[in-house]
């Protein structure tokens, strides 16, 4: 029991720092009241939006909650499922409600420069960083001292309960942002001439409210989510696995996200914008947190008597947290050579273009996948087990507070710089604001780059997990019906992806007509002498980002039990084979090629090739728009889906056990 | 020993057709001197890149023979070897050399009409198609007839051999057309505003040799390696089950493939473009062989006195090779719903047309993957052993000749149409190449649907094979060094594809800075009175497709190779499961959004949306300029990618028992 008394500080002191942020971000100046006006417009969407989604998401979490109280031990399953989605959405929520207040302090702290505006943001984002790892690990712990060992089992509804918000706030938010931005960037940018954030702009609001719902509520809720099954996954793994060392592995994973928790705090102390250089403070926090999170874990292991083998295996996830920033930073980042290729390739055309982008994209998958590959091999090889595997995943995801912070400092910054220029801000703020805006859009690369790698890692672990869970010492790959599975689990990143695509493409398109008629009907609105109706356009997003997820939602979710039920838990098994790397190779290709687009037409627009408004622009705005829905819809919701199938495998795995058809 | 007196017959009849058909093609007029002219620069082009290719592969193929020969029977492997790759390498290029004297025999038939043309064509596809079937089931039966049972094992070097050139032929032929194709239509298209083969664009004849070097040789080599190793994966599992009925297991396979080539020889007979109907020919002409194969086969079973489950097994291959052309027609088939969806999207603009276009793609792989899960099931079921899949790939397979031949009716139907337009041909014959063109485009991705569908089945079939070449009665996926090996093998088909897509894109700017040097150096070219250097723009596109070929070939035959000694069999089988559903859906995807998109364009073309030189027609234009690579160069190369690290990991598999390290 004593243990939990770590555990339960560690997060408590998360949840406390949380609140710090929260309170010093509301505490700081709003500025011009304008600026409050436009604050207050996004703050409406997104909350609107939030609160809309909700009620989709108590629809599908009831019926899922009748079903699994038929299950042994339903209502505690019931009782852990619930916590897991809570604790989820609240992350989201109070991450979400802060970030839409700390964009507009920024925007009104880069008055006073560039140091000034990243704390706020920084300090801003924390808050769902911190509050996502508070809420994780206090409701593992209570959860686990209400369970005794025995039932550890029955964590995996937490787990679930994380995977069915991330499901929808990944891809609800991931439709919404990019339909938003691409709609709004199709006819402002190309047809009426308008810059970014133009107030004439009727998505413009929509497009800042997307960046919120996508970039802050849906990340966090993916790395929540990684974070909650990571940790189930590592303490399934520890209660199937024999061992002299049976109590201690099992406290082991919780003590390395404590770990996680306080080397990250500490490195808050490091993201100072000295002399203005922000880039380089969120590299040094990280790295901060890698290494006192390092350090402390070593303690721990000490502590509590573990070979160093199992230390290594935690460092086999640290490090590669670090690996994928970079690497990520190498095929995505502005003025690397990839990037540069595209960029150079757009003097072609749009044609070869994304030709380029998508090669680009696909290439950078190769260094990722070694990475984890050498995770597993390293973590497996120091332990003489699984359950290193689960370590590994663990030491990863203990760095999600961190890694959150840096994310949620690219919608805030993102918004700041747009309320600069929807307010008409002087261009000493505007040039802040943009700074920290391109800061930004390289972290929203870098920590999608290690979603995706965490989402992976924890995905191997709970298809370990799967495997002890339905009785499987190893999967007959030679059997048709597990290959059949195989390849219905290759199958389904590609089929739920390309519904989000479509979904993008055709939200986009429905915007893209709802402003060239405000344009066409709101008389003065170009001139400036009118305003444009932003909640229509907020009110298109949020329909068809609602309307657009069910499906795909239904696929992730109703497959493994269709497979699990019909062909078996081999074919189970072999789906979840087939499946995990599939979409991590998949997911990593959609989001490189979209950041490195991104970053090819921000080259352009630097001034090379003819800088703004050439023919080579114009190529890579086109890049640009395909690269948005792979980077920010498809390929990030690849992640939830890998994890909601791999858990309601395990969830349901007594039931295919019982009573499959084959 | 009897049994070879069949196969050896059908295997004679196939290429006393081909003879036929060659001479027949021959005999027929070609037309005016300037027709000859066109078509001899094509033959020239498209020869000179046979032979310069013929030297990469004859330095590869030495350098692994040279190892093979320290093989068990290496010897008798390498004969195996030479004899494979020989009888595809002269299939492509008999094939080839047929088609590109058919292309202006075509165009001069045209004038008669529709029925001439297209009958000329067909003839002239067909010495590729039964050509192929011939020297494989002929080169299978002798080297079995010299080998006996107990060595079938070395069989796999005849495999082997198809597979080098396949891969060769289809990556290096896919970079070459598509870097001409791309190239051509960036410049004439969009900056010259020259219609498709202008014989004012310098490399217009480049683009022509592609459709050979391409659609045709690379085709047949992908389809003659399919063939070839789905026999061999089915005379392996054949060698290693245990059954009654073991004698004559062996020789089934055999007598399918010659039933696959009765019927389809049969089927020649359909196709007839009565009444111009010529799209209705080539339907009936495929469910004709299926059904006349489907009869000899059932008489076969039962002459063998097999059970009807065999035969069951035979029809699960059979049929679903027509539902893959179904499918894949009506994903990308002129004016199927999913096209249309993508020409809509062209109204917003290039971004969302390839957005939906990559929608599309992604969406259209669930249904063959769904017929080809249905293939091994059925086939598994019936025969109630893994022999069952080796004999629904060969029926599947058995169908090689038609499918080959309605193939290479695209290319000469292209050529065709661009020797009626570079000779300045009356309107009435152009009308007739154009419909033969159309026709060929769509059957282009048709029978490409068809290559990708069987190279998956016999990919699963020589898995079967791989295992029971390396004793490995099962793999067990939760062995980390597995998992592992399940990760490289998901990664392999996006890395080779990154660097075909890469190839393509480099090598298209290459041309198309060519062309526009011709444009400003030689005077007169535009008011067609100089003639173009075709020369240099075909030389462009020969040194740069092969230069491009070196580091994907090398990473497809090199990383089983690491695999396997490093990681061992184990390792190597995770690596053919992770690869071989993963670059099944990467091909479908890839081949089917190019082929849509490229319908799409078409669609705007014939009128609708404003119709050609509207908004719409060039925002599809750069959809297809992107699903040129994706469709004929990075998809279909994933075919020949996963048969030759299949056959290889066979190949090598005593090595990787003995010799590796972990």
């Amino acid at each position: 029991m004593s243990i939990y008394i770590y555990t339960l500080a560690a997060g408590a002191l998360a949840l406390i720092f949380s609140l710090w942020a929260a309170l010093s971000t509301l505490g700081k100046p709003e500025g011009t009241k304008k600026m409050v006006e436009i604050s207050e417009a996004i703050r409406a969407g997104s909350k609107a939006y939030l609160n809309r989604q909700l009620k989709t998401i108590v629809v599908f979490g009831v019926i899922l909650a009748i079903i699994f109280f038929f299950l042994k031990n339903g209502g505690q399953l019931d009782i852990a499922f619930a916590v897991g989605a809570v604790a989820s959405y609240l992350t989201a929520y109070i991450g979400m409600n802060v970030a839409v207040r700390a964009n507009v302090r920024t925007t009104k702290a880069a008055e006073k420069g560039t140091e000034q505006a990243f704390r706020t943001a920084i300090i801003g984002g924390s808050v769902t960083g911190f509050a996502a790892v508070g809420f994780g690990l206090i409701g593992i712990s209570l959860l686990l001292m209400y369970l005794t060992i025995a039932n550890v089992a029955i964590l995996i509804g937490f787990g679930f309960g994380a995977s069915l918000i991330s499901l929808f706030a990944r891809v609800g938010g991931g439709i919404y942002t990019k339909a938003a931005d691409v709609g709004a960037d199709l006819v402002g940018k190309t047809e009426l001439n308008l810059s970014e954030d133009d107030p004439r702009n009727p998505a413009v609001i929509a497009d800042n409210v997307g960046d919120n719902v996508g970039d802050c509520a849906g990340m966090s809720a993916d790395v929540f989510e990684s974070y909650a099954v990571t940790l189930v996954a590592a303490l399934l793994i520890a209660s199937s696995v024999a061992s002299i060392y049976f109590a201690k592995l099992f406290f082991y994973p919780l003590l390395v996200a404590a770990g996680g928790i306080l080397g990250s705090l500490i490195a808050m102390l490091f993201m100072r914008a000295k002399h203005g250089n922000a880039i380089r403070a969120l590299y040094k926090g990280v790295l901060a947190a890698v290494v006192i999170s390092g350090v402390l874990d070593l303690a721990f292991t000490f502590a509590m008597g573990l070979p160093i083998g199992f230390y290594i295996a935690v460092l086999a996830g640290l490090v590669p947290a670090i690996l994928i920033f970079w690497i990520t930073d190498y095929f995505t980042g502005n003025e690397s050579k990839p990037v540069i290729k595209i960029a150079t390739a757009s003097k072609g055309g749009a044609g070869t273009n994304v030709i380029m982008g998508l090669a680009v994209g696909l290439r950078s998958t190769w260094l990722p996948v070694l990475v984890i590959i050498a995770a597993i091999f390293v973590s497996y090889a120091a332990t003489g087990s699984v359950y290193g595997i689960g370590i590994a995943a663990v030491g990863m995801l203990s760095l999600a507070s961190i890694i959150l912070t840096i994310d949620s400092f690219g919608p805030i910054t993102d918004n700041a710089g747009g309320i600069a220029e929807m307010a008409g801000l002087p261009s000493s703020v505007r040039k802040v604001t943009d700074k920290l805006d391109a800061i930004g859009n390289t972290t929203k690369a870098t920590t999608k780059g290690y979603a995706i790698g965490g989402a992976a890692l924890s995905a191997v672990a709970l298809f370990v997990a799967f495997a002890s869970a339905v009785g499987l010492p190893s999967i007959n790959v030679l059997d048709p019906i597990v290959t059949i599975g195989i390849f219905i689990g290759a199958l389904l990143p590609f089929i739920f992806s390309s519904f989000l695509m479509e979904a993008v493409g055709h939200a986009a398109n429905l915007m893209v007509e709802e402003v060239r008629r405000q344009v066409r009907t709101i008389k003065g609105l170009m001139q400036g002498k009118a305003k444009p109706d932003y909640a229509r356009a907020v009110d298109i997003a949020t329909v068809n980002a609602l309307k657009a997820l069910v499906v795909p939602e239904l696929i992730a979710i109703v497959t493994p039990i269709v497979v699990g039920l019909v062909l078996g838990k081999a074919a189970l098994g072999g789906l979840l084979v087939g499946m995990i790397p599939a979409s991590f190779v998949l997911a990593l290709f959609m989001a490189n090629a979209g950041g490195a687009m991104d970053n090819a037409k921000k080259y352009i627009e630097s001034g090379n090739f003819g800088g703004k408004g050439s023919d080579a622009h114009k190529a890579a705005v086109v890049g640009d728009t395909l690269g948005d829905p792979l980077k920010d819809t498809a390929g990030p919701s690849l992640n939830s889906m890998i994890k909601v199938v791999s858990t309601i495998s395990i969830l349901l795995a007594p039931i295919f056990v019982a009573y499959a058809i084959l």
